[in-house]
Order: C-alpha cells, then sequence, then structure tokens
C-alpha cells in the first residue's frame, strides 16, 4: 500500500468525519448486512490502545426484553437529568428526541475490561485512565466506520451502569463505556441535531486552539497558522 | 454531498484506520504545514460531544524548553514504571522507544475543559465520564486526519499530570487527556510497534465480540455474522 492519500482517498476519509451524525431517529427497520457489520467492528479492533492492551469488548444486542430494559433505565435517567434544569430549558430537553434503542437495528455495548494483559501494561502505570481512553479511540474508529457504510450510530449516555451492567451480565471489574444504536438511516442530517434544534452552536476553531500554554489565544511565533485557523469558514 | 460513500471514498477511510501507527521514532525535520495542521485541528473539532458541548482545547507546542521539561517527566515515569516489572520484561521494556517529544516538528496536548457550556451538559448528568470520552472521540479524529496527511502521530501516555498542568499553566478543574507527538515521518510501519517487537499480539476479532450479554461467545441467533467475524483474516 502507497503511504500517501490521493486526493480521492483524503475526500473519502474527511467525508466520514464531517458527515458522522449522532443518529436517534431517522432509523429504518432495514437489518445490517453481516459484512458491514464485520467491517464495522474489524476498523473499531484497529484501534490504537495504551500497550497494545486492546481492553476493549463488543456486545452485540438484538434481544427486545434486554433493549426494553435499558430503555426503561434511558427513561428513568433522562426524567432525573430533567429535574436539575429548570423551564424553558426543562421543557426543551423533555421535547428533544435523545435515543434510538428499540426503533434500531442493533443495539452495542462497548466495554473497558483493565484487566486484559494486565496487570502491568506499557504506558498506562503514570495515567491509568489511558485503558478507557483507548476504548473510546475504538468507538470513534466504529463510528466513523459506521458513517462510511451508510449506518448511523447514535450514543445513548442517560442510563444508569448500575443497571447496564446487571442487565448485560458484566462483571464488576468491567466498564461500560458506551452504549450505541446502530441502523440503516433514511437520511444523515446536515447538522448534528443539538445544534439546529437551537440548544448549543459549534465553536469557531480559533476559541479551541492555544499556543505553547493554556489560555494563550495569540503568539508572533505562530501567526501564519493563526491566521489560517481564523479564516476556517466552518 | 451525497450520502453514499463510493468503493473508492470507503477505500479511502479504512487506508486511514489500518494504516495509522503510534509513531515514536522515524520523524523527520520537516515542519508541518499550516494548512495540514489547520485540516488535522478541524477534523479533530467535528469529533462527537456529549451534549454538543465540545469539551475540547488543543495546545500546541513548539519552545524546546517547555519540551524538554516533559521529556524529564517522561524519563522520570518511565524508570518509576520499569520498576514496576523484573527482567527480563524490564530490561524489554527499557530497550522499547515510548516517546518522540524532541525529535518530532510538534507537540500538542489535548485537553478536557468540563466547564465548558455547563454545568448541565446534555446527557453528561448520568455518567460524568462522557465529557472525556468526548475528548478522546476528537483525539482519534486527529490521529487518522493526521496519517491522511502524512503526518504521524505517537500518544505519550508515560507522563505526570500533575507536571503537565504546572508546565504548560494548565488549571486545576482542566484534564490533560493526551500528550501527543507530531510530525513528517520517513515511513509508516506496517505493524504497530509493540507487535513487531514481540511484546504482544492482536487479538483475533472474534475474542473482542460478545452477543447479547457479557461473556456470550457464541449464540444460534448470531450464527452467520459470527462466521464472518471468525473467517476474518487479520
Amino acid at each position: 500500500m502507497n503511504d500517501d492519500f490521493s486526493p480521492e482517498e483524503k475526500d473519502g476519509f474527511y467525508k466520514a468525519v464531517f458527515s458522522r451524525r449522532d443518529v436517534r431517529s431517522h432509523f429504518t427497520s432495514e437489518p445490517i448486512g453481516d459484512r458491514i457489520l464485520s467491517k464495522i467492528l474489524n476498523a473499531a479492533h484497529h484501534a490504537p490502545s495504551v500497550g497494545f492492551s486492546q481492553p476493549w469488548n463488543f456486545i452485540l444486542i438484538k434481544d427486545k426484553k434486554t433493549r426494553s430494559e435499558v430503555k426503561d433505565s434511558f427513561d428513568k435517567e433522562r426524567l432525573r437529568s430533567s429535574n436539575l434544569i429548570e423551564d424553558p430549558k426543562r421543557s426543551k430537553y423533555l421535547s428533544l428526541r435523545l435515543e434510538g434503542i428499540l426503533d434500531s437495528a442493533l443495539n452495542l455495548c462497548v466495554t473497558y475490561d483493565p484487566s486484559k494483559f494486565g496487570p502491568f501494561v506499557i504506558g498506562r502505570s503514570s495515567i491509568p485512565e489511558t485503558g478507557l481512553y483507548s476504548v473510546c479511540c475504538a468507538i470513534q474508529n466504529l463510528w466513523l466506520a459506521a458513517r462510511a457504510e451508510g449506518i448511523g450510530v447514535g450514543w445513548v449516555s442517560i442510563l444508569s451502569n448500575d443497571k447496564l451492567k446487571k442487565i448485560l451480565d458484566i462483571p464488576e471489574h468491567v466498564v461500560p463505556v458506551a452504549y450505541l444504536c446502530l441502523g440503516h438511516v433514511t437520511s444523515f442530517a446536515e447538522k448534528p441535531d443539538l445544534e439546529s434544534a437551537g440548544w448549543l452552536g459549534r465553536l469557531p476553531l480559533k476559541d479551541v486552539v492555544y499556543y505553547e500554554r493554556w489560555d494563550n489565544e495569540s503568539d508572533s511565533n505562530w501567526q501564519e497558522i493563526q491566521e489560517m485557523i481564523i479564516s476556517n469558514l466552518d
């Protein structure tokens, strides 16, 4: 394989990045083909991991009873969360569609097992959280691969992990990192749902970049890249 | 933009996933062009984030004094870690090249700021760690975009975050998530360094996939996808 990327190959990569969405509706009932699902899981499995520990597992879930139990946990946590804010924000929050647990073709729980290849994992002694971080990299690979295959993914984070562990028989030492809903969709939204709903806007790129140290937004040694970042038209 | 991916677009995407490496050597002295750097940062900024909170910041570091201080922290933590294991593993560990802090073109610290758009962030009330997880998704976007642009990235996790916060003036409530080394490289390795060095091998995909619940590796309702995953030749 040639090390360099052709313009077409780059376009394909960036298309996945920019058109990926957190999908909570528009799922169709079409099942996900086995070959597509296998490709998506393989992309996830090729994520970087601290000390090459590959500490992830993927639990594929179709069973309706299991999903209903997860949905119950979502409903409880959503109500609980809504009580943390006041109207009109609360009503707006409650009007948002935030999960596709029952109407997506597949649910998928991604977990972190710190015991894998342990206890000594290269690079995990100083910052133990890097094991969890590796699992998140796998999730992002999975999300982008799904997009390339035309599959929508929604991450449901309004859940009780304690409940989830009971429902899926996950042992004490293993952490559920993400609960995902996957399926074919009628279309991918142009913008993130929360942006379209007017909840929040995307920050300008320049607001998230600092130079040499925290909070340093301008530095004469970095003038050209600063101008490039400011002129970013996103 | 057409929702569907052409075969060439898919190939470009998967090329980034499968040829991305954690790079610790082979950096060249060629600086990273401003346009390329801006594209890589923009890809990171288009990662998913819980409640669209975009809780990441990117601190770009070229200063040699700063980098030397970070390198000092690496050296100390590496020695400390090596004392957790015994020979012959310890000698092997100490022989591995694990960072490119001084010889890469650019260092980059990616941070998590939980206060951004807070205190109420949609979807973060039940599992607060999802804020950190969002930052990891941004890191993986950055890593893949860098690969597409021919830039190597190495994640240095053998560091003291307390030291790092002091060196980069990072405030108390902000978490350094990743310290990355970026630069052009003479080549990208065929396999992960730790695999080539015989430290660990890649697990078969089937070993990380369960069906319906934890530890269930086989299930008659999933026979076709199971066969597909077992026949995976990676």
